[in-house]
């Protein structure tokens, strides 16, 4: 099927777009947003929910432009709940799509790299909201700061070597990069370690494919009864457009979205 | 000792004010300020990221002002996480702090009565993550809306005829009233029943004030080290500002706050 | 992607694999094989013991011959763990794969709809084991037979009664049929109630694509150092061939896939 | 408001005393009985029979003599459900309060520094059935004696090791003394490692303060119905009495109770 | 092998001994002793503490005189933790026995009777600290008093009723009698419903049987590392023996055991 | 009681037999039989699947040839759920077995030694279904092959070596060999270390012996309602004749079986 896919998020480098378009499927369109200057480089909460905002008003817009699926790129996966409530599409976090590729490729258990200890809490609640959380062998640290990860060669190698612990001594039998901002380095280590290892940029974007299908072409996306369920569009609507003022919401993605020649 | 807490959240009642000031110790002073008018009623996770945003910024401020602990008045604890995240000061939420008392004051389980079901996945995502998953023995629904349950003798009939259904049938020891529209509400209830019935915001200042107490005076409060690390000031601070232009965002708290006499 | 991928087990209907060429994507070629005549309507297990033996040397003879996935078509996924130890290519369980999807599908929990009693605690192990026993809302029971389930409209009776009861009830914010048998039998039961309902054959297949793509043209697939390390060849080869003379093994299922014109 | 608390338990020092008295509110009259010459230094499950033994007779003459709250200064909390039980008025053990206290401090977990392994097993049964055991990074051991810490500077040394083990690589973000033995070395270690470290007694003592107001101008203290049911007076009075002859047991209380000058 | 067990509790009726005598091996020696006339009828946790008292006097003598295990008779397993910490020889507790067997003849889950909710908090703790928590069903409130199951008919009838909708509608595999009260009344009930029943004495008997055999010939007992250490005799013995003057405690328990002709 | 009892499996070494024959009682009689050639040295899955057709033949043949108990003699309790399924007297897995024992042995936790990394995720889903995945302190591992474990004294070396560090590090209180291939191993390393070492042999040969006894004189085994309710004879033996011609299936054991003089 014919698929028009958006990704919120900040790639870890110039050729980012490059990859995604490398990534997709033939029949995807996919485009591109970000979560806006505040938000770039989520390692706290205070950023998080920044990040959440503009999810928000990119999956509304999203919707409305005719998107097939959403793809929150940031593996905190800010505004997961709150686009799923206000959106029909399927909205795909990449941590949760990861964790549910991760369990399926393990008979025991796998691992996820972090960048810094401070992210394992929150974390590691989502793995448990998910329902994964035993299946989580370890959660490894990289000890690298969000800048620090532009060094990719310097990023390679604290992957390479957490990832190796964590097959050895935790026993992971698939390990997770855990932040988007180490997109594009899975292959090298998963070629060295002989086990799976995760780009969760890659892994969301593919199951956002799948999830746009399910959508497109047989109905099937969160339910809106329980926890999704629609808020009235008249208590959400002024809202969103109020802060987006002068420019509507949906004009303003428009703006955002760095369109790839699909 | 003497405290200085500042509540944030909506009153279900004009003299919910007055409320506050009769539960307080005599050496406490509160005040309070509002989630704002778009987060008002918070039923769904749109309007909790809305009044997430409220709690950043009011938090931020009470602790420049000089507050010693900060009550978050929504049983979503919104924005809890965040605030614990930009501020040394005492940060409770009243649903973390009556689940824990419930919690000490049944040998079993503790039930928790919400409005409608669709509060129950985020609560009870909330619950398993402050530890105490284990602890519930029934979420239950009074099939009221947030509105709705401004007719205060209908919620009282319904609290009452979904308490004893969770005493007898769920066997639990305790009940939560699990919203703060249902302030003021509790004591009837447990009387009727012979159960201790827990008012979130009775419970959420009466931590807040135990909490005050151990910050102002022993210097503990929520650990630096981990998931509450504070971002540096520089990323933060300009981003609380830039959004409460013109005036600043002390000054905006200042105008929210509405005083009580203390 | 053009995907080779061979279903195993058997269709409740002469339409099955009609139901299955309309299901696919353009790009896949979809060919099948049952269970073999002992392991008809696998409701023991015993009945899965001759199944898992039937997945083993199916998905043994499906990587010989260039399939690029496996689906095991029954919801207990008999020889999923077994048939990843000897191949390389993705196996997909329809329960594992629908148990994921329902996951992500919903906010808090998902109900899973099963023909008897007799299937529940040999199922929620494997939901356990999957890492998602806790997103279970109930395990709802039809009363059916496996041949009572010849009866299309009995059967749509009982799944829509048990799934509304599950919603209503049990909380359940999505649905998921239980049983191969009830394939082709979601699709109104989930117009009816407004809640994703899961077909298990339709979500194996689609999860099938995804993960035959994320293997052909990425080179993930379940994890080779852990509990899914193959043994050495000539250890079970011989076994295999043994088993299934005169025919050696591959040929055996040349016989039995019924192609499907693609 | 006013409270009577007794605080049953031996002290680490011959300054315990004075230590309570500096860390009670104003309005605080705090009394001190031991659990009896044969249950000092609690390390095993006998001792801890015998400590319950005096839990339960001070709690019911406590609350004869018109105590507002009794702690248990044993961090097995020996006694707290049979204390429950008997009497009205709440009743705090420094381990469960401890813990509650800890989860709320720590966005992800925290540890807890006992003596020996010896406590390890029960210690953690009660954890769990507080309902927080998923809030433990760990439990980790000093490798000292009950007579062993009278030393305070090695137990200092020791307290300091084990903590930064906890922080550092058990990712605890508060830390927990684990007897009341260690009562008084919090403060230092809180200053060397900068998380929140917890004095058992001081923090039994504070939630005693708050639970006493929450029943003394509240009503609220532990269910009476279910697990802390009150068994018939005819039938543990005569017990009580026999036990404690000639002298009456609250005379006999009256005698233990060292007063300190409020 | 020759085996002399003690069995700690009191029947429910003037055969019990003999249905002892009944139940056991042809080379068992069975003697029994009483909780004391405070202990009978455990329902609450005070006469629990009280019975503890009992077990820990009565397993100290019982191994001094030779016995190879020692039974609790009470579903609350009284002392078992502080008995096995003193002594050698194996300590069985009759509803840790009850539940092991019982999970083993389940293939999903099994369901306990209770006389009163009273007891379901404390039980189901112990049932989560053996490790079973996850295998029970359901705990079902017979609605009977300790002296009400005096009446044999009337609670065969109300185990026959709870028994059968623990089945039927909790999906029970098998039931436990939660009570040495209901001691004798398995049998017709497991003929009735097609079920295993299990009878918490019998099977208490016979688990003691099986590790007084693990003990005697091959030294197996419980670990003596870790929480069953044994305390310095020095330090209990004085206890032990202050407590039972002026006759010595092995005296004691010689004159309380009724001798049951081997 | 006079039992007789099947032991399903291959023994480490040529004098197994004599072992079983010098561990039973006296009254028991003890016959074995193998898992097949094709199944020795069970490692794998598919292995597992193999072994689990021997246990589902011999089982119901030694149903038909009046055995009390049947005992599967590999730590994967290969076919055990089969095997219960299609029989009503006692079926043991050695596994199963043996963790029910160490769970009643540690009061905290116990640790299982296995061969390689490859059992750990199959029998750690094992422990988790029979309810004891929270008992396991640890899984460690020898690093030995299945043939590496013919070098008694190797073997006997590496079980010391990871059993220490069990009880040291991991707090295990308790040891259990998990594998059959170390039968006879246990009683020096028990002496040695001063926990209880637990030969999976032995113990489920015991446990065989308590279970036949509640069979034989109580009518006590598992349900037969739920998870292991019988298949139609008339779908199972014809299947099971099948497989094993030109030789019916009973006589087929009758062949298998080296008798050992009882």
């Amino acid at each position: 099927v014919k698929l028009r896919i958006l990704y919120i998020g900040d790639g870890p480098d110039k050729w980012f777009a490059r990859w995604l378009e490398g990534w997709k499927e033939p029949d995807t369109v996919i485009e591109t947003c970000g979560f806006g200057s505040n938000a770039r480089q989520v390692e706290h909460a205070f950023k998080e929910h920044l990040a959440a905002d503009a999810v928000i008003r990119h999956s509304v817009a999203a919707e409305r432009d005719g998107f097939d699926a959403v793809v929150i790129g940031c593996f905190f996966d800010p505004g997961l709940c709150e686009a799923r409530e206000l959106v029909r599409i399927p909205v795909v976090g990449v941590c949760e799509a990861s964790l549910h590729v991760a369990a399926t490729l393990s008979a025991g258990k796998f691992s996820v790299l972090v960048p810094r200890r401070k992210s394992i809490p929150r974390m590691s609640e989502n793995a448990r909201s998910y329902g994964l959380g035993s299946k989580i062998a370890s959660w490894r640290i990289l000890g690298l700061t969000m800048s620090g990860m532009i060094d990719r060669e310097r990023t390679q190698c604290a992957i390479l070597r957490e990832a190796r612990i964590a097959v050895e001594q935790d026993l992971a039998e698939t390990v997770c990069l855990g932040c988007t901002a180490m997109a594009g380095q899975a292959k090298d280590v998963q070629e060295a370690l002989g086990v799976p290892v995760l780009d969760p940029v890659l892994v969301g974007l593919k199951v956002a494919e799948s999830r746009g299908t399910l959508w497109k072409r047989f109905g099937i996306s969160h339910s809106k009864i329980g926890g999704y369920e629609t808020p009235p569009s008249d208590e959400f609507m002024p809202v969103l457009e109020q802060a987006s003022s002068p420019a509507p919401a949906t004009k303003k993605i428009g703006q955002l979205i760095r369109r790839i020649k699909p």
